[in-house]
């Protein structure tokens, strides 16, 4: 059996202000990211995760520690884990390369402009990440790490995946060894899911 | 072969307001949403679309009269694409109803204490429009609807797809027939996408 529940990281204060990063830097959670933190971790009560993983960024590894905790358990980071290469985006406001219609991803061949990491290689050490450990983990990460992963199970490309949008501590559930998905960005673990994850 | 494009209006004015309405009313499409409309349309260029479908709603039917207008055809409306039964949240805003830590959706029980419609029976009618149609279709309904038609196809329940996000006039592409989904509300129509519907 091999589950992962990939969880992306509460609010921090970049978040906020809507400025895209993907360096380890010191972004902090919000209050709000830190319940948002607390609130995934009630929601996984009683299901019995094995290990807890991370991106080494400080939003998602604070939010993989307050969860963790209410498990007594440690975080082990994991490079594979971490935001997608922003490229020329770093800094900047993804809504600045959104073409008035929509605000949401940047998405399409302005990706390859900002020269920011390919898809197809973020979906690959995502999805490596996951498909490499046995049990239920947990692993806290990114908007679109989770929706590479998500797109990779779908058989879809970036640009057919525009309408999810992975919310702050949200979990995605996988079972990686079926290539099931379970939920998409839920902010809450449904006795239906929980039967799924207690019967493997 | 049986394709279902399923595509959310163009932005009114209650979507502005963040009021959630159900009534046929006159709810206008804004400037930006008929833009919306017009950028769908010509993303579907080239596509062999058999018929156009739409909920009664003004919203929807606005829109899919400027889509359908680009291929000289008409559209049939189709009660079974209508918006979702809101219930006691009729002309109320969806973050009344969010516990403060997430905005998006209504989810989970609170659905039943406002009276809405239950959403297998919101899976139940849309999937038979979609399903009773030979070739390649579009259908312009709502937000929660097309969100039921992609939870139905992915065996979800409605908290378990609360990560979807289906944006003004974004297309969600299903191959009906053999339950794939090719794209979550996407905005733009890929080349893999394209080859998919016009080798089909």
């Amino acid at each position: 059996m091999k589950i992962a529940i990939l969880i992306r990281h509460g609010e921090s204060d970049i978040n906020v202000k809507g400025i895209l990063s993907d360096t380890i830097d010191n972004n902090m959670l919000t209050e709000k990211g830190m319940r948002q933190a607390e609130h995934a971790a009630a929601e996984l009560k009683g299901i019995d995760i094995k290990n807890f993983y991370s991106s080494p960024i400080k939003r998602a590894f604070d939010t993989a520690q307050i969860i963790a905790d209410s498990f007594n358990k440690d975080v082990v980071t994991d490079q594979r884990l971490i935001e997608i290469g922003l490229g020329k985006a770093r800094g900047r406001k993804a809504n600045e390369f959104t073409n008035g219609l929509y605000s949401g991803h940047i998405t399409g061949k302005i990706r390859e402009d900002l020269e920011m990491e390919k898809w197809d290689s973020l979906q690959k050490r995502v999805v490596e990440a996951i498909a490499s450990r046995e049990g239920i983990n947990v692993y806290v990460t990114h908007s679109d790490p989770i929706r590479a992963a998500i797109s990779y199970f779908l058989e879809m490309g970036e640009e057919e995946t525009y309408g999810l949008s992975i919310k702050n501590a949200s979990m995605t559930v996988i079972d990686v060894e079926i290539g099931r998905i379970l939920t998409l960005g839920a902010i809450s673990m449904t006795d239906s899911v929980r039967k799924y994850l207690n019967i493997q």
